[in-house]
């Protein structure tokens, strides 16, 4: 394809994208797809000849769209938010049409720089002292994965280097609790610790880490012979948004020297609300830090922001340094490659810093509020109707509710949970996440597309009752 | 930014994007810039109010432009090539557009089935059987590392849901030769194995590994009690795009059930040529595969593909079943988030399943052979050339080269090379990427660009010859 193809084709896409965005409030919401359905479309076999641009459009339109999910629709109320504002979007645009990397410093300088200009601003933006330095990485998983394996290698002294995890005759075990994300399990399985060296630390009544019983597990692993590795404690946890109490679990891991990391993926947006930084007090006293841009503020995704402390050690532990990727510039400058696992590197600073640019820092407060009073309208709503509940405090804008109809018991309350919860997101109307709490089945309620608006909410609310009242009819 | 936004402004950027590519080969193909020019031109805090995208815009040309390396020019010759084709890139700007996450299936149905379709697509265009399924990931770092992860767990029977491998009595050790990547040191450090136990087996003069000398290493290890795990063959090293003889290693490493993976991200993209096949005769036998259609065969990056002959085994490995990820498809559907490290996945088929088919495979075929025929042609001028050596054999677009004049030791010789070839990046006029080859510094000429054409390839060798000429004469 020529750049004035690409022009021609190019100007429809941005107008398809522009139309998508427009139209998405009129799609159901959640695919109602079946499996295979996609597929038995798609030619099995890859063409030999070129196919015409409109061919491909048309497929598009006819068998991709209707196979989707729409995350940006305003009555998206899954998951967490990935909101891919268009500013952001717009910014990916430019670095996939440059079609730079960013192996190294030399390989394009200004990806670099950029990366290090943009990650101060958001370091400063969710108020972080200058002790941090950051990069931006795929998504939380890898971040929380780098963050153990770094955690490993100081506990260790470096064991990578030697005989590695398998050299070590004490066990080095993981701490995190019941509410913390299934990347924390994974990435310390991937890792090397084990299943047995994961500690299921216990939660209080708000589904936040104890720090007493964290003081209590490392004791009882120190009396017998296993070295206390590392922390992760999370701010905003999946399920129900808890935070668990950071300046509590430091002092309790900073004697020891065990590793704390904090997963804040998806409050870390928040955090440029002054008024919602005391869910991360003691931040300053971790080591390293994930926040997710591309959930809740709006970069498009992949952005994820990993934060350390001792950027010295995370690139001990990354660096490799063989002499295709040498430069004259080197000592002199950062090389991104040592600062994650892949080599290759997108421009991925670009969406940030359209998107921060596009919007300005207070914009994006007001959206973010304006989200959290949508969650705090909503929970009054639930919380003021009978036969309804909200289960968990809403320090953020995700909310744990169920209806609690008179006269089920456990098993059958189960049931008309993810029964209503399946018809309603069927429906297409919206679509909502349902999680377990405590054992039991209850509908996560995540507030923050950046299209939702108070009706959105108005309706959602309308829907959920008329759904669940429905269920319990048929009962 | 509305919809109405974004179709201007869209539209200026596409505009902006196709100039850039129409106007790149008439920028220096290096970047010129000093470390920090860049980010000493840039805001140091984010602003507080929107800022015009006219303003974006012109930092975007004014300060960003200048602090690249073009790696979409025509005289690109360095590193390896990562053609982001113009169809491709539009395929990703759909997918930015949408902003929709492939969690699990039913977060986005279509993401996960076109991936099964497209990563099918390209199994056939390689010569591949049915028995590998594909999935992708963002780079050939990532999917060597998952590689090494899963190869550790059928070693120790999945210890990682037990002691992990921090309980294993015999060392495992990881085997791959001097030519390897670097990514494969990083992933075995990363994974745990610790450089101790990873064994560089010699090669040949065509630097390639001796099946011999690794049936000797694993010998030695069985004899002193380690357990061999894998071996990480290479077809296309970065170096000299050397190829490991996979048959042949597939024959020592199977009686002891020993895990292949074949890391073919280079040459990969040239399978689709079936005069290359031969590259990597006995690929069925290997466990685990990754091609890089990022590179040569013009899939805006990232776009890694990771193929695996025992798909149960990865998601043994990778699996995570939180309750809030969980659906009625489950156990009728893919969910990717088994296949790789993160949760969250953009929809990267789109952008594999516009290239092939605005494509179409004949005419990638066609551009691939012209790239060889291009190489071949070089290779021809250097060697015939006195003073000049073509160092190890060209199978497929890249060459090691050596200006040699008479009466200089190995120092200066080294000297010189480092010398000319950095004049020559600094001229602005090509990029090439010197690298050590047993032990001495050569340059390596990388074809492969999509618009590199015969021309570019008789400036280069006019340039190369001119700059070691000039640093002759001032020796």
């Amino acid at each position: 394809m020529t750049p004035e193809e690409f022009r021609t084709q190019g100007h429809r896409i941005i107008d398809w994208i522009a139309d998508y965005r427009a139209r998405v409030e009129s799609l159901p919401v959640m695919a109602r797809t079946e499996p295979g359905d996609v597929k038995k479309q798609l030619a099995s076999a890859p063409p030999d000849s070129p196919e015409s641009f409109d061919a491909i459009l048309a497929d598009l339109e006819r068998i991709i769209v209707p196979g989707l999910s729409h995350w940006q629709h305003p009555s998206f109320f899954g998951y967490f938010p990935s909101n891919g504002s268009l500013a952001s979007v717009l910014g990916d645009y430019v670095s996939t049409g440059l079609g730079v990397l960013g192996l190294a410093w030399q390989s394009s300088p200004a990806l670099t720089e950029l990366e290090e200009v943009v990650t101060d601003w958001m370091r400063s933006m969710v108020g972080l002292s200058p002790a941090w330095s950051g990069v931006i990485q795929d998504t939380a998983s890898t971040s929380t994965l780098i963050a153990l394996i770094c955690a490993r290698e100081r506990t260790t002294g470096y064991g990578l280097v030697r005989g590695g995890l398998q050299a070590e005759t004490q066990p080095l075990v993981v701490y995190t609790s019941a509410q913390s994300h299934s990347s924390v399990d994974k990435a310390a399985l991937l890792a090397g610790f084990g299943r047995d060296n994961i500690r299921v630390v216990p939660h209080d009544g708000s589904q936040a880490m104890r720090p007493d019983a964290l003081a209590s597990a490392i004791d009882a692993d120190r009396r017998h012979g296993a070295a206390p590795c590392a922390v992760v404690a999370t701010t905003g946890s999946t399920s129900c948004t808890a935070h668990d109490p950071i300046d509590a679990i430091a002092a309790v891991t900073q004697p020891h020297r065990i590793w704390l990391h904090v997963d804040a993926a998806m409050a870390g947006s928040a955090m440029i609300l002054p008024e919602c930084r005391w869910m991360w007090q003691g931040i300053e006293r971790a080591d390293t830090l994930v926040i997710n841009p591309h959930k809740w503020l709006g970069a498009a995704f992949d952005c994820s922001l990993y934060y350390v402390r001792d950027a010295e050690h995370l690139i001990r532990v990354l660096s490799t340094n063989p002499s295709y990727l040498q430069s004259a510039a080197d000592g002199r400058v950062k090389n991104l490659r040592d600062w994650g696992i892949p080599l290759g590197r997108r421009f991925r600073a670009l969406k940030l810093w359209f998107l921060i640019r596009e919007q300005g820092v207070a914009a994006l407060q007001v959206r973010l509020r304006r989200d959290l009073a949508n969650a705090t309208y909503l929970g009054d709503q639930v919380s003021s109707t009978p036969g309804w509940r909200v289960l968990a405090p809403v320090p953020l804008q995700t909310l744990c509710v169920r209806h609690e109809p008179p006269g089920l018991e456990a098993d059958a309350l189960d049931r008309h949970t993810l029964e209503w919860c399946d018809r309603l997101n069927r429906s297409g109307a919206t679509y909502l996440t349902p999680a377990l709490l405590e054992g039991r089945w209850m509908v996560r309620v995540s507030i923050g597309a950046e299209a939702t608006e108070r009706v959105h909410v108005d309706q959602l609310w309308a829907a959920m009752r008329a759904e669940a009242e429905r269920s319990v009819s048929s009962l």
